[in-house]
């Protein structure tokens, strides 16, 4: 009897994480070796409710892998389920569900959380000699797992993110007056993000003039020094500041404007960094200021993803589910760069160890000396992750979204 | 000797107030009856300078007006630049460097309070027998203007509000718990483009859920009622709420979330009521609950603006070159819907006075009698304003956009 596939997705969205899905999907749908195509509804939350979609019959045609390669956030929802370290309930459990189901692959899209579950499973069933591949998918748009050049999801948010800037400081720059503008971007601890936004100096503008990351301290001090510097020549400045930016003791820069709430993982729920320094600038330049928050749309922005991006989501997912045949478990698939110029990769993987957990900070020597910038290597590392133009269907002048039937599977 | 033709721009940003100006630059350049052709660096305060663009040699192809459609925000640059009533030495100072600079037309392109400048000029250098030609040319995202069936930059900003709303559903659905998220949109008295959140229905999603608009006095207690209604039986809720919302005693329901900055024409400067929104669910529902800021890329977003906007707004800028020529003054160019399947459109103007300080609002029989949405005919005036994909220049995978030289024109 052939050996059926289960697909999750866990975590926060990206524009890309469809497109894993995608990916994994239609190389299932080709592996003679699987059985039934499965999704968990909400991640490891839906499987310990056996609430399971079938992608077999909710996946038909290839215009419906097409349009789910364009549609953001999770098409089988998504959850922050920690789950606990064994000794739990939680293992008999699901090994209880996998057998019911006759799971011999289980693959899980997700960041460093995430790739927790899949190292814990994925220990758990080989400990017990239960023959479960479980592969982890690795998505964020932070771009913060080790072991891959980069992550499925960060090039499409980079690209929001430059293209936001450029336009922003074409915005800001209508009136014949001195003005700083204030973009907050996501990014909790790694500064991928926030350095991406210096690609926005690719189109004809000069934007952005600072680059906050959270891997240097922020000084208030030095920044108001230094802004007042620039505003020596620069008449309308756009700063770009990382959501995650430190004080000297540790303490988030925007705390105090902070609501203290926390996600199922104990993080802090940042906002404020932007409404902080937008204060700071009244405060000692009195000059003209604006922040503007990036929000979620710089990880869902599905009308503007990086074709570069989404085709290698798409064959992140599609490898997994090859590792996961070859007999491969308790690993991640990643993505190696081989080369620059031209750009090309291949697909590889990791052992789940070597991810889950740890965080890739930005290099201290990709961040420029005047510690409000970044390095031209870091601008080639960055530059051919946002290239090409994601094809997408239009109905109304509007994106088409694929959206799965709520049908749960049958045994 | 042929007459000169001056252009400037005012008011603030939108993405198709250059496509106006590429329009009436193209008109200019054909027109053997137009000598040079001159742009206001940021607008009446450029003119009072004489800090001028010479367009014949700063906008050269077809390629640079190509460009120039696909630019954000002013190529000329902006002012808010009150023009003080009739007497007063301004109106001497202007005439005298009209006269300097031989123009015999002028094109303004703004909002209303810009056509107050229009209106005040024509009737000026009528009122003393010169032969200058002062002709509006209607922009704002916020689609206010009387006369005009809609305004240029309003299609392109409710298409970006549309989208952004249905990515924003997408992205809030993935999590299986209650939640609101509040989506604040531009719009300081009129309510058209938090109105045209609606048309994110077009697509596979249901938000927004609630729509407020300012021409509805909000009432706390109400949304807090017909959202716990609504949470009956929507999970992910989204509300699209203007950023000018007014409680029954006509301060701004965000107030004690402001500034209390004020721009240069005494209009309160408003941001907070998706804070102040949110923080009442919060308090009243206890869900999880978060607030997007659509900020300046709702009007800037030149990324994804909408073709049927960017032609217009260009055939709107060359038709008010064809009303000065034809001996018009103090009038402005405008839209008239002919038909709305197939969508037709006529170019036309009227007079100034009917448009400038005027603010045409939405229709109390366009909102729906519950308070918090638009009826049919609003959807049917919405929809074809954001039909068709702009072309769009891409090198580096951004945006290309087009910059004036600086050089100002000799006389």
């Amino acid at each position: 009897m052939l050996k059926n596939i289960l697909i999750g997705q866990s975590g926060g969205p990206t524009a890309a994480i469809n497109a894993s899905l995608a990916g994994a999907v239609k190389q299932a749908l080709n592996s003679p070796e699987i059985g039934e195509v499965y999704g968990a509804h909400n991640g490891i939350k839906g499987v310990l409710k056996r609430d399971f979609f079938d992608l077999r019959r909710s996946i038909k045609t290839e215009e419906d892998l097409q349009l789910l390669k364009e549609t953001p956030a999770m098409a089988l929802g998504s959850c922050r389920f920690k789950l606990p370290d064994y000794p739990s309930d939680y293992y008999q459990k699901i090994l209880d569900i996998f057998r019911e189901y006759n799971i011999g692959y289980f693959l899980y899209v997700g960041g460093n959380d995430s790739m927790d579950t899949v190292k814990k499973l994925s220990a758990y069933f080989s400990s017990i000699g239960e023959d479960i591949k479980a592969v982890g998918i690795p998505k964020t748009i932070d771009n913060d797992l080790c072991c891959t050049d980069h992550t499925p999801g960060f090039g499409s948010a980079a690209k929001y993110i430059a293209t936001s800037i450029a336009e922003i400081a074409y915005d800001s720059a209508v009136y014949d007056v001195l003005s700083v503008t204030i973009v907050e971007i996501m990014g909790r601890n790694a500064g991928w993000l926030t350095a991406s936004s210096a690609l926005a100096r690719l189109t004809s503008c000069d934007a952005p003039h600072m680059i906050y990351l959270p891997e240097t301290v922020f000084d208030p001090d030095k920044f108001i020094e230094d802004l007042k510097g620039i505003s020596q020549t620069a008449r309308h400045i756009v700063v770009a500041a990382s959501e995650g930016l430190k004080l000297a003791n540790g303490t988030y820069v925007g705390e105090s404007h902070q609501t203290g709430l926390k996600d199922a993982f104990g993080h802090k729920y940042l906002s404020g960094i932007g409404k902080y320094m937008e204060q700071l600038v009244l405060d000692k330049l009195h000059c003209k200021v604006r922040s503007v928050n990036l929000n979620v749309l710089q990880r869902s922005a599905s009308h503007i993803t990086s074709a570069t991006d989404i085709d290698e989501a798409f064959n992140v997912g599609a490898s997994a589910v090859k590792f996961a045949l070859a007999g491969k478990t308790g690993v991640v698939a990643i993505i190696k760069r081989l080369s620059n110029s031209p750009y090309t990769v291949d697909y590889d993987y990791c052992e789940v160890g070597e991810i889950a957990n740890f965080t890739k900070f930005v290099p201290q020597e990709w961040i420029a000396p005047n510690g409000y910038d970044v390095t031209p290597e870091m601008m080639e590392y960055l530059k051919p992750l946002i290239l090409g133009e994601q094809e997408r269907h239009i109905r109304h002048g509007l994106p088409e979204f694929f959206t799965l039937d709520l049908k749960t599977a049958s045994k």
